[in-house]
């Protein structure tokens, strides 16, 4: 196997050239990577730097690394010849399974060196994306959040043909580039974060379908209400610390799921005791230690770091 | 009728000196109401002024309004005799349809004055809560988002039987204690935030029960992936942005819910072009005429902000 280790990578190749391709190009950049975007549309170079220099002062202010620079994102429309001395690659193309598998074809054909090849897909698996490829054993899925410059989650899973080992290195290099992977058990379609909004958006449809709440008074309730605590906590340790000294034993113990199913029109599966002490042992794990006061505390403190600096972006302070 | 006007209240009291109750204790006294706490169980007092305590440091560095003190919070064991003075009543008790009819019919009958009473119930509807009042016109919902003292949403809405100048007099009452009230078109179980977090939990159940996702790797996706964005925007304004150009008509031409149906156990309802258009309409008026690359700059200021503060509050920066 000819893959270099994880922190020797010097040159990312970042395929699509779109507002998703074009934020990872200027995330690695910012990190200190040799970057080159490959789009077949030629025109795309313009709005592709165009995103780049937009998130070019976020990234500054985050810090970057030494020798960072802009001038090291290469643009070509020459899909084999960005990939050929790629240590690693971010795909970002269309997401269209025939359009992918060619690319992946091409991609794959034109890169001896063994290196991964990660796949930004929201809607698609990688068992289906590697299926036709030659070297389907590297092929795995990095998917961002928007901005991806920003945003430090990559979710990463392999497909069904997907040696294991190329899952290790591609968390080792997200790791190493600043990002935070998020290593999944099995694929999933939408993953685990889209899966997530997707209920929640799809509650939001029908509420607005059935006039019980308008577009402006779901941003409304999510914007200052519950989506400030959501930056800090995720709803599982959230929940663990409303269930108080008895944490989220007592929290499902105290929350009849007949009740609150009347709040959604999604219904709760049966809570067994396996399905309670699975969200225990998580939930115990994640509070690692530290005190429910400690928590609070955390999360007071951050909030107020939010809400004062949203103010004065908002332009309210 | 015997109501002040919202501006002129001086005494507020909180019936029901629990977490959520003490945390609106905690808000009032640092906009400088004289506070009154209500509990029947004596033994309340010492653990309402420890959520005081604790969250004080919080208001003091939001700001706190002239003569604001924790001195002015005042405990009694008395329904009848906090309420009686009163400008305003919220009230939050336990979660119980007759308690609450109950605690209601007390608080009626001590409070010639005709102030407002509003409750923070997640749970309940206020048209069965004032069921069997004598005077329903006055009782509003006044829903707040944990912890009170710092979250600036209240859902507020009347009952069958409550009379629109007292939801009127509640949002501005509110608005004038430094709050942001969330006006609703009509009652629905579960109101509006907690529908939303309540398909998303639903949906988080679903995924652990099913071996998709671990509690740690459920509140990693949301805390690092989407939570921050919502901190900023609310996913109306969010999907009108994704959708380019063509906004939030585009979004749903070139989002195909039969695709993202695959996403979640929630399916989608039917997305007429008459539901298109409430959504169109709804995120123009959101947007209210920014351009889609001021909107990007303010997410991005404002993420750059909450990230680095975030690392500092947890010790990573």
């Amino acid at each position: 196997m000819n893959r270099p280790a994880p922190r020797d990578v010097r040159t990312v190749a970042c395929v699509g050239g779109g507002v998703i391709g074009a934020g990872w190009a200027a995330g690695f950049a910012a990190r200190g990577y040799d970057v080159v975007v490959q789009d077949i549309a030629p025109d795309a170079e313009g709005p592709m730097r165009r995103v780049v220099e937009a998130a070019w002062p976020s990234l500054e202010a985050m810090g970057l690394a030494e020798g960072a620079s802009t001038d090291r994102i290469r643009f070509t429309t020459d899909l084999a010849g960005a990939v050929a001395d790629a240590g690693f690659v971010q795909e970002s193309g269309p997401e269209r399974l025939d359009i992918k598998r060619d690319m992946y074809a091409a991609m794959d054909a034109a890169m001896p060196n063994d290196a991964v090849i990660a796949s930004s897909t929201s809607g698609l698996l990688v068992s289906d994306i590697q299926a036709g490829a030659g070297n389907p054993s590297r092929m795995v899925l990095g998917h961002p959040f928007n901005p991806p410059y920003l945003m430090p989650l990559v979710e990463v899973v392999g497909g069904g043909r997907t040696d294991p080992a190329a899952v290790d290195w591609a968390c080792a290099f997200y790791r190493a580039a600043g990002k935070r992977p998020l290593r999944m058990d099995r694929e999933t379609p939408g993953h685990i974060a889209d899966r997530l909004q997707q209920a929640m958006w799809n509650e939001i449809v029908h509420m607005v379908d059935a006039g019980e709440a308008t577009p402006e008074q779901i941003d409304e309730s999510i914007v200052h209400g519950f989506g400030p605590r959501l930056a800090i906590m995720g709803y599982c340790l959230l929940f663990h610390l409303a269930g108080g000294k008895g944490g989220m034993r007592h929290f499902f113990e105290h929350f009849d799921p007949g009740v609150s199913d009347a709040w959604t029109r999604l219904p709760s599966p049966p809570i067994t005791s396996e399905l309670v002490e699975k969200f225990v042992a998580g939930c115990e794990r994640l509070q690692g230690g530290r005190s429910i006061q400690d928590l609070n505390r955390l999360r007071d403190e951050a909030l107020v770091g939010f809400l004062r600096h949203f103010d004065k972006v908002t332009g309210k302070a």
